[in-house]
């Protein structure tokens, strides 16, 4: 156990490396030549120029202005700088509410530590149980921290009311924020959607699981089923493509031009030598021959099978999945088609709203039901074995991978590895990079899995693993420090143990660890953070593409990696610190202020990489926050149940029954917010997408949304070569139900009559010009 | 414990009680005088007349029919000669579907008897644990028919691996039946939909929670909301007035014009004496009165207030509640705005489907949404209390209602309660007699819970007091009878034991219990259900009646009392006969046989009595389905447990592993069957919609539907006086939404157009009849 002075000692060399970290990102982003790692938002916009087109050739890649070098940390408060309606415009609302998490984090931790210093502090302090304990328990190991922390309180003693108090104030202040958050996100996405520009998910409903039929094709089917059920309201429709192979091969033709690209550059700085390459794997074996060469000849390969496949996906009936985008004259109708059921059987012809064209996972399109409910059972299963059973196959292969194997994979490393000091190192080490690799593969494996399932949207994909990585954070890092052992461990305890000794255990075990938690969130929350900004290893990738690859400008464009917010990663590791937060606000609160100095660098940090680099891929507008809502309040029951369990070691048994109310009226306020506002996070209602409706419709009466909307929802690999099939344009006579009557007849003449003009009328320059969803600036 | 042969006695104790049950309503049944108790239902439907209105005085009251008697057997075949489609159109579809629950007993436990016998019996019974354990354990009493349990198997034998095979058969073979008959059910339900007659409820959304105006009524704002929000489907609405008051009113006077009836048949069969009352309570004390005109004056002052008050509801504004049924030109329309959310304010303007007038329960058709969450969480915790603490209240009520407090109520008492026997007897049996009441009051109890939890339709009512109800037995009875003690102390237990531990504890105990629970399926099933078709408690009322009130032939009418499916009690009881059957299949088969028995006796006698004599209230389609097939699978997982706990003490852990996946694979099918058929019970998709309304179009153009629509959700005790306002005719120049445009203004036109020539046409004959709810056939 440390002791105070250990941690200031820990405190220190934390703030100075996250201080190296930051003089570092100040010195490095002045230089020109790093403009693009460290501003590539700007450039993705157009705003910006490359300086290394103006000044003399040093001044292109060092900055020599020593002003500047002076007020190197003078990007806080430019970070701060920028409204918030400014910074929703610039980098879109998911990103504007992204750091809102760590503003959520200030806003309910600063009160709750200037509360508990000032009230549980001296409390702890005068507790006198310290010396005591000491004396008592010789095998427990008691520190300075624990006089500050409730081990000083005497078990029984009347002060414990003091903190039960002060849980049931903790509480009602977080579900007090929580509940004003929810409440300002909402707003904040109800204003964002209804200033929005025209976009075309709001017309749009992903159909899924179209039921086959013998007479007529998926496109067919889907054009008259929607034409019966929403005769008022259909429009059109765009079949989806399997074009998985087709997307495979684009991207190897990428890589291999990238190769030829680097070939080419080598030959121009050395005409003299042609270079060469061997025809093996990434050019290790095999025979050599002439680089340029072979790589051209490659790619007219691979442009003719991909020309091949293109042909077959379009003209093959067996390429088109049984879904379909479906597209409505009305966001009203798209509101109601995604809303409602469309057929008794309920696991046919399944609507949800889709996703704008960028967030559309298009692998996941065609499950069918069944299929879909098997995989979400055994991810279901996989989950629990990865966040208890992890460690089984990673011993696994901790026993392979030793010194006898990889003399045997590789003999020709014999001599170096027979050498005793490498020998040790290997023993030591292995093992634990092992571990490491595994856990930098961690969010992939956890990504894979969520694929797996079936989600249809990449911001779905991206909030379900932030929800399994939780779940592994919250096993493995945080229970997994309080309670020695492994996860599986543990799990075989507690199935042992009653649900009342549970909290007890581990109630007990949180004083003692707070110091090592305190030391977790200066290493990963402050250095980390300060890591970020940095931006390392898109620093270097940068340098790397630029020296091989970069000709043009274009090309510099592209070696440009803005990044994005790793939601998946990132949001989990927040929560982290919410948990940490509100378990030791009644148990060690001198913990707090560290997690509150977290929260405000990180909130410079992200909100400054916000602005100046990342590139979202897709905008989901804030559709995850019902999902960090429930986060925080799983993280506060969790300590809630933690404080029930410690107090009861404390002998106070009395006292916990005041807390029982408090798991449950958490519980209840958690039912009512989501009653309250999720569902203005999952549906477009009524009464919005008709005030849009009538205002579009008033605005732009001669607007041709087939035209807007004929091209939006195309696989990315057809982008630009547009000469696939569209599905042809719906002959109003066919639209009639089962059995004509006077009103739909005379409802569907008007119909006829309003296309035929809308057909005629020229294309309004600003509806022409975002025809492409891809040519447009979000 | 019992032996094979007490058993046997128990057996022929209670098969004798329920055929004098039998004989004697067989008797009884053919006495014309009985013939309204007995088959109320044909009466209702006007198909049968009273037999007393011909032969002799004699037969007019007693069948002398000799023959008759002889065939006192023959009703069930005739409950049997019935077949399904016929029986849905005569009573419904809920009562067909109802005593489909005892026929999905009949296929689930058959052919599990039938496997148990042919196989754990044999291996049980060679097992020949059984002498050991007499001899080893001499504390605990087993008995012959542990012989033929899994307890004659010796721990670890490797017998048990049958009784896991089994297990798995068991499961498949019933969840294959679940889903059969979900399948089975949501096509009748279906089938019953589509050919269903035209019903408000179609056309008919239930809006709550309108949000109020300070410019306009509920009604304007209603209307203006729904005509900007669906132009071309919103018809009409029905604003609902507080009544309840109101309705009491209509309630007290119909018990005063009771009495008046009572005291003038008395009056005119002793013409000579008139007839006198007390003024007091009950008639009990107070002074002596002339009961004629006594009643003549009440009933007069009653009818004035009650006119009074229904002015008042009538022109107060305040009377009118935030809530309106809305209805829409179309099935399509309705179902929309159903499915759909409204406001971005999820809380305002909740849409639901309505249920059909006789459904409604108008008490709660006001109540805010912050309210509404606050009384769930109350109820919740209420029922928390009435599981697990009930014994608190009634051994309070137990140690006051002792023999010193009734002596002090009713002092004219003491000289027989200090009668020796009398004293010893009213302490033996009153906190018995406590007990039992409050066993019959809990019924009610648990409805008035339902009432407070804010559910707007009699069927929502009835399912939750279901599962409430069920959620008791479950622990009261079940639990209860297993591990003695209160249900308080077995929480206190549960709590301290580890999760694994649970089943064990329960599991242990479970075999020992069988005899016990067949003496409980003897009594509580087959005498219960033969008792049901007796109907003492109707018999004598209607006697009661018939000899005091009843005068014309529409008053004995009304005495009539043909009652209907008490759901929420029958159901939870039949359900805790699946778990009985699903824990004892793989522990104790000799339990089967009196479930199967049970099964098939009550199938008859509902079948009987669901033909002849109930009337129910309502008609849902059906959608309780979903209910009891999670109760079955709940059952099923609680034995799955159970079974695995038992094994655990068995020392079979290795053979326990093989039954982990059961429970897991349990929960999947339910989640699978969940999504498969569960929306099918709660939405109209548009695809029927639809159809419905294409085919209405054909078949009845100048169907004048708001005619139909206007009066259909009136209060019941505005019904037959139609004076209160209508709200005016929706003036179609007011529908525009707020901006105009070409397309909104053509159909709006339409619209105008067509809704002159609905109203210029004579309503059709089958329309007109039809106005009224009351007085259609259902």
């Amino acid at each position: 156990m440390a002791t105070l002075s250990d941690i200031a000692v820990s405190a220190a060399i934390n703030s100075l490396s996250a201080i190296l970290f930051l003089v570092a990102f100040a010195i490095l982003r002045l230089q020109p030549i790093n403009d693009r790692v460290y501003f590539p938002k700007w450039y993705l916009k157009g705003i910006r120029d490359s300086p290394t087109s103006s000044g003399t050739y040093v001044k292109k890649f060092v900055n020599l202005d020593v002003k500047m070098y002076l007020k190197f940390l003078n990007w806080m408060p430019a970070a701060l700088r920028m409204p918030e309606p400014e910074l929703i415009e610039h980098a879109g609302l998911d990103s504007a509410v992204y750091i809102r998490i760590y503003l959520l984090g200030l806003k309910i931790f600063c009160p709750i530590a200037l509360l508990s210093f000032a009230v549980l502090v001296p409390v702890n302090y005068t507790g006198e149980n310290f010396e005591e304990l000491k004396t008592n328990m010789k095998d427990l190991t008691y520190s300075d921290i624990d006089k500050l922390s409730i081990s000083n309180v005497a078990p029984g003693s009347s002060r414990l009311y003091a903190h039960i108090a002060m849980a049931y104030v903790f509480t009602c202040w977080t579900c007090y924020t929580l509940y004003n958050e929810y409440m300002i996100v909402a707003k904040m996405r109800l204003h964002f959607i209804a200033n929005e520009r025209r976009r075309p998910d709001q017309f749009t409903v992903l159909v899924r699981n179209v039921p086959p039929d013998a007479d007529e094709s998926v496109s067919e089917h889907v054009e008259h089923f929607f034409c019966v059920n929403h005769p008022d309201h259909y429009l059109t429709h765009q079949v989806v493509y399997n074009a998985n192979t087709l997307a495979d091969m684009v991207l190897e033709k990428k890589g291999l031009q990238n190769w030829l690209t680097y070939y080419t550059n080598k030959y121009e700085r050395h005409p003299n030598k042609r270079p060469t390459t061997k025809t093996g794997f990434c050019g290790l074996w095999g025979k050599n021959v002439d680089a340029i060469d072979f790589y051209n000849e490659q790619i007219e390969t691979l442009s003719k099978q991909e020309e091949a496949e293109r042909e077959r996906v379009l003209n093959d009936p067996n390429a088109i999945m049984a879904s379909a985008f479906v597209s409505f004259r009305s966001r009203w109708g798209a509101a109601v088609c995604a809303q409602t059921d469309q057929s008794h059987n309920p696991t046919k012809w399944l609507t949800q709203w889709a996703p704008e064209p960028r967030d559309v996972y298009w692998d996941n399109l065609a499950i069918p039901y069944v299929e879909l409910n098997l995989r979400r059972l055994l991810m279901a299963v996989a989950l629990f074995g990865l966040t208890f059973c992890f460690m089984v196959p990673i011993a696994f292969v901790q026993t392979l991978a030793n010194i006898e194997g990889i003399q045997k994979v590789f003999p020709f490393l014999r001599p170096l590895i027979e050498m005793g000091s490498v020998k040790s190192v290997i023993q030591g080490y292995l093992p634990g990079i092992i571990l490491k690799i595994f856990l930098i593969l961690l969010p992939t494996i956890i990504m894979t899995m969520s694929k797996i399932e079936g989600w249809t949207a990449l911001s779905a994909l991206e909030t379900r693993s932030a929800g399994k990585y939780y779940l592994f954070l919250l096993v493995n890092v945080f229970l997994g420090s309080i309670i020695t052992g492994t996860a599986l461990q543990q799990l075989k305890e507690f199935m042992n143990q009653s649900p009342t000794e549970i909290p007890k255990t581990v109630g007990v075990a949180i004083p003692m660890k707070a110091t090592f938690f305190i030391t977790y969130v200066m290493v990963d929350g402050w250095s980390g953070v300060a890591a970020e900004i940095l931006r390392l290893v898109p620093l270097i990738v940068f340098h790397l593409k630029n020296t091989f690859l970069v000709k043009t400008e274009k090309d510099r464009e592209e070696a440009m990696d803005a990044g994005s917010l790793t939601w998946a990663v990132s949001e989990p590791r927040i929560q982290l610190y919410f948990l940490l937060g509100l378990v030791y606000s009644t148990v060690t609160p001198i913990l707090l202020p560290f997690i509150v100095i977290f929260f405000a660098f990180a909130y410079l940090v992200f909100r400054h990489q916000i602005i100046n680099v990342y590139d979202q891929k897709y905008e989901s507008g804030a559709t995850f926050w019902p999902d960090v809502h429930r986060q925080i309040i799983i993280g506060l029951m969790i300590s809630q149940f933690l404080f029930l369990g410690l107090l009861n070691t404390k002998k106070a048994t009395n006292a916990t029954y005041f807390l029982v109310p408090l798991p449950i009226l958490t519980f209840w306020f958690f039912r009512f917010c989501k009653g309250r506002f999720e569902s203005q996070f999952r549906r477009f209602p009524l009464e919005d997408a008709m005030k849009k409706d009538t205002l579009e419709r008033a605005t732009e009466p001669n607007l041709n949304l087939k035209l807007y909307l004929q091209d939006a929802y195309v696989h990315p690999v057809f982008k630009g070569s547009m000469e696939f099939e569209r599905p042809r344009v719906v002959d109003e006579e066919e639209n009639s139900p089962l059995v004509a009557t006077k009103r739909s007849i005379r409802r569907r003449g008007n119909q006829g009559n309003q296309e035929d003009n809308a057909e005629d009328i020229m294309v309004s320059p600003e509806g022409g010009s975002k025809a492409g969803p891809s040519s447009r600036k979000w």
